[in-house]
């Protein structure tokens, strides 16, 4: 089959591999109708980050093709959106909800798994990885807000929801990548009352107020932070979502955070020096990380299927796989918030 | 009157300073009855953190003397727990709950603000900041925990809350201080299944078991974190309590957090840097700081009063201010985890 390969820094091409079989009861063989490039993927392309030589990408919906004779709740046909992890549902910490840790588990698209940026992908742990999704009706927009619970959507809920955003807050999303944009969505979605997003592209901005960014600001560092600190009247913020990974941007979300509330952040992390002295002497915490995005797809499945929510919106550069290597450079210029790429038909 | 004053490193000493008055409205002028040695005062003595030369101790229990015309809830012999900061209780900090960071608070004694480590204090915002107390039948050993609400108990109690401590979770304290065994109290009363006590020292062991602890561990840094890992079938605690301050400790804590627990840290930092892969790869969050003991007081003052917990028996060096340079030794050299201040009488 067709498949991107990482091949070192700045070499992500497209390739052959072995078409995926079943290799364990539970493995599932799924074929993919929509696959992307995430900011993270970015991070060893740019050599700033290791990664194993070999399949890539980690975000992908799809059709299953075959499945293993321990797969109980999946059959061929079946639609299924992935999460970024595959997890068995059984270990402690899948047990307790946190499926991106899980003790068996692992990420697509690294160290020979299979990735979501190939014509199919062998999924382990098939029935507790992948979330069945009704196949009749999906217009092309859904398709791709469906793409985005793979990782980016469920990344910025996850940022959301470790800083504990509720009805009312005055939240500040620090990032204006596709999770920055789609933890606009997030906040907007749990009832934040005022949502500032920290962007200088122009489309980003339209994009933030959009999902309910109700206030964009251009400035970064210290001017940004006085600036809310400005519109907060001193206080801070209710809850800082830290969606980038930088030592500035996690600075940032630090400085603007109030007393008492928690910076949400997921960014990978390059170069970040948590600031001790504004968790201990301001009582601020810091949560997030790894999405659990296998236990967020179905409480946010709903939305995305009415269409109360669009994070779909975020890809901006559409290709295949033949233009895997433009989709990647899309990016890493910033010209495309995200690179979409159609790989099958549902 | 007589107070303890900061000369600089390792001299903490018996002098004299004026007689506190009523300087603004809300004030109130309070006899001390108890004060003690904090840890944290240790910092300072050793010449490790910075100090304003002057007054000192920040925990003190004792009767109200004098009022200002604006205090409203308070009256000349009224029996008091001063939690160790003074706040307004109208801020937006101290609304929601955050007194320690209230915007117009600070600390007892530091920059000039009479500390508890003498014969009297001024208190600013005496409505908002202290605790009226029932002051009839209360024994000795009742008035020993009533001071320890001033910090240590509300501070370890802190460190558990901002863990998440939740009924049947396992817990590990690190560190086996006051607020260390404050923290295993904490723990306990929070319903904790198993609360695993690090300590080396053989009457710091027996009060964490008098206080809850179900299993003391001697071992100290990879050692400790193998012990923890193996009694937890690899998967790590539900909370760590981080009761230090030091990079080895939060270090540990982090280690033996399970996946998507809370670091509950209450240790003054000195070389702390934040294992931020840790947070991000494992999803273990990091809360806690200086206590909002005001707010803890209320909800931690009947089972003291009903002698449902007794933090008291930190308490295990006794002395008067005349002994002020001893309490200290006791407590740098280790002998001592807490050194106790009769000043006055209830």
């Amino acid at each position: 089959m067709r498949a991107a390969i990482f091949g070192g820094k700045g070499n992500n091409q497209l390739g052959e591999r072995p078409d995926p079989k079943v290799q364990a009861p539970r493995d599932a063989v799924v074929r993919v109708v929509l696959g992307c490039v995430c900011g993270s993927d970015l991070w060893y392309y740019r050599g700033e980050s290791p990664h194993d030589r070999g399949p890539i990408g980690h975000e992908f919906i799809g059709v299953v093709e075959k499945t293993g004779e321990g797969v109980r709740n999946l059959a061929a046909g079946d639609f299924v959106v992935a999460p970024f992890t595959y997890s068995d549902g059984t270990c402690p910490h899948c047990v307790a909800g946190w499926t991106a840790n899980c003790a068996a588990g692992g990420a697509f698209g690294n160290r020979g798994i299979d990735g979501g940026q190939g014509e199919a992908v062998r999924v382990p742990f098939a029935d507790s990885t992948l979330v069945k999704v009704p196949r009749t009706g999906l217009s092309d927009a859904t398709m791709r807000s469906l793409l985005t619970l793979s990782d980016v959507m469920c990344t910025g809920h996850h940022a959301a929801v470790s800083a504990g955003v509720k009805r009312g807050d005055v939240v500040c999303v620090v990032g204006d990548g596709a999770v920055g944009l789609c933890a606009v969505i997030a906040a907007r979605r749990l009832g934040a009352g005022r949502i500032i997003a920290m962007s200088r592209n122009p489309s980003r901005q339209r994009l933030a107020k959009a999902f309910g960014a109700t206030d964009v600001l251009p400035e970064r560092g210290e001017d940004a932070v006085k600036e809310v600190m400005g519109m907060t009247d001193g206080v801070g913020v209710d809850a800082a979502l830290e969606c980038v990974g930088t030592g500035e941007s996690m600075n940032t979300a630090f400085e603007i955070a109030r007393p008492g509330s928690i910076v949400g952040a997921i960014g990978a992390p390059h170069g970040v020096v948590v600031p001790i002295d504004r968790v201990i002497f301001h009582d601020i915490g810091l949560r997030g990380g790894v999405c659990p995005a296998r236990r967020y797809i179905p409480e946010l499945l709903d939305d995305v299927l009415k269409g109360r929510i669009n994070p779909g919106l975020v890809f901006d550069y559409v290709t295949d796989l033949s233009g895997i290597k433009q989709a990647y450079v899309e990016m890493d210029e910033r010209r495309a918030v995200k690179s979409l790429l159609i790989i099958g038909k549902a």
